[in-house]
C-alpha cells in the first residue's frame, strides 16, 4: 500500500515534447468505481496492473497496485469494463530534477493533454515548468476515471 | 482466469468431520460488489488473496485470483470492506476421491454449515456422500457476498 499525492495540470504550449525521455502506451478501463473506492485495470505497452484507489482526501488517497498477466487484464477490460476505455500515451519529461508525466489523450479524449508530478508529501514544492498550465487536482472532470464516462471530447 | 464451477449444500449432521483432511481459518471481506463483479478480499492463514469474481451464469463464473501481501489485505479490508468481516473454518474433507470444502461459520454466521465442490464442467457427475443434505447453489442468501450482508443469524 502507498499513499499517493498528486497534483495535475493542464499545459500551456508543446514545449514539454523536448524534454521527453521516454514514453509508453496505455490503456485502462475502469471496473468499478464509486466515491470510496476505484478499480482500475491498466495495460502499459507489454506489462498489466490491478489497481485500487481509495478515496481522495485532498490531494492524497490509498493505492494498491499489482502486476497481472496480461491475457488476465484483457479479459476484465472485456468482461467488465464501464465505458470506453482510455486510451493515452504516456512520456515522462524531467524538469529541474523532478520528473513529470505528461498523458497525452486520444480517441474520445483526443485533444486533452494533462501533466502530473507525484510528490513525497503535501507540502513539498517544486518549480514550475514554463510550459505547466493551471491546476486541475481538485476538478473531478480530469479524474481518468471521469474521463471514461464523461469523455473530453463531449464537453 | 479460470471458469469456476462450484455446487453448494447444505449438510444433514457432522459425519464429515470424521474425513476431514486439513483446516484453514478464513476471514473475508467485499470490498465492493454488484450483480455484474465481486472484488473479495482474503486472508487464509498467513495467507492473503485479492478476487474478482464476474455474475453467475447458471453454475459458471469468471474468476481472477491474485496472491498480495497480508499487510494490504488487512488494510483494504479495514478501508474498505462493506459490512462485517466472514469469518469460518475450512475443512477439506474427501469421499469418493472428491475433494469437498467444507464451512463452518463463525460470528453473525454461527450456526451455518456449507460444504461446496469444485467440477470440471457443469454436466460432471459425482457421489453424493451420505452427511450431504439439500442443494442450495442457486439460493443467493448462501452466497458469501449476501452472508455478509445478511448474516444467517438474522434470518
Amino acid at each position: 500500500m502507498a499513499i499517493e499525492i498528486e497534483r495535475k495540470f493542464l499545459i500551456k504550449d508543446d514545449s514539454w515534447r523536448a524534454r521527453v525521455e521516454s514514453e509508453s502506451h496505455i490503456r485502462q478501463g475502469y471496473l468499478s468505481g464509486d466515491a470510496r473506492l476505484t478499480l482500475r485495470v491498466r495495460v502499459r505497452d507489454d506489462q498489466a496492473f490491478l489497481t485500487l484507489k481509495g478515496a481522495t482526501k485532498g490531494i492524497a488517497r490509498s493505492e494498491f497496485e499489482y502486476g497481472i498477466p496480461p491475457a488476465d487484464a484483457e479479459a476484465m477490460l472485456a468482461e467488465f469494463a464501464q465505458g470506453p476505455l482510455i486510451d493515452k500515451r504516456r512520456y515522462l519529461v524531467r524538469e529541474g530534477g523532478w520528473l513529470w508525466e505528461v498523458d497525452e489523450f486520444a480517441g474520445e479524449n483526443q485533444g486533452l493533454v494533462l501533466a502530473e508530478i507525484e510528490l513525497p508529501s503535501a507540502e513539498q514544492s517544486f518549480p514550475r515548468p514554463d510550459w505547466l498550465g493551471a491546476e486541475v487536482s481538485d476538478d473531478p472532470r480530469y479524474f481518468n476515471a471521469s474521463l471514461a464516462r464523461h469523455p473530453f471530447r463531449r464537453w
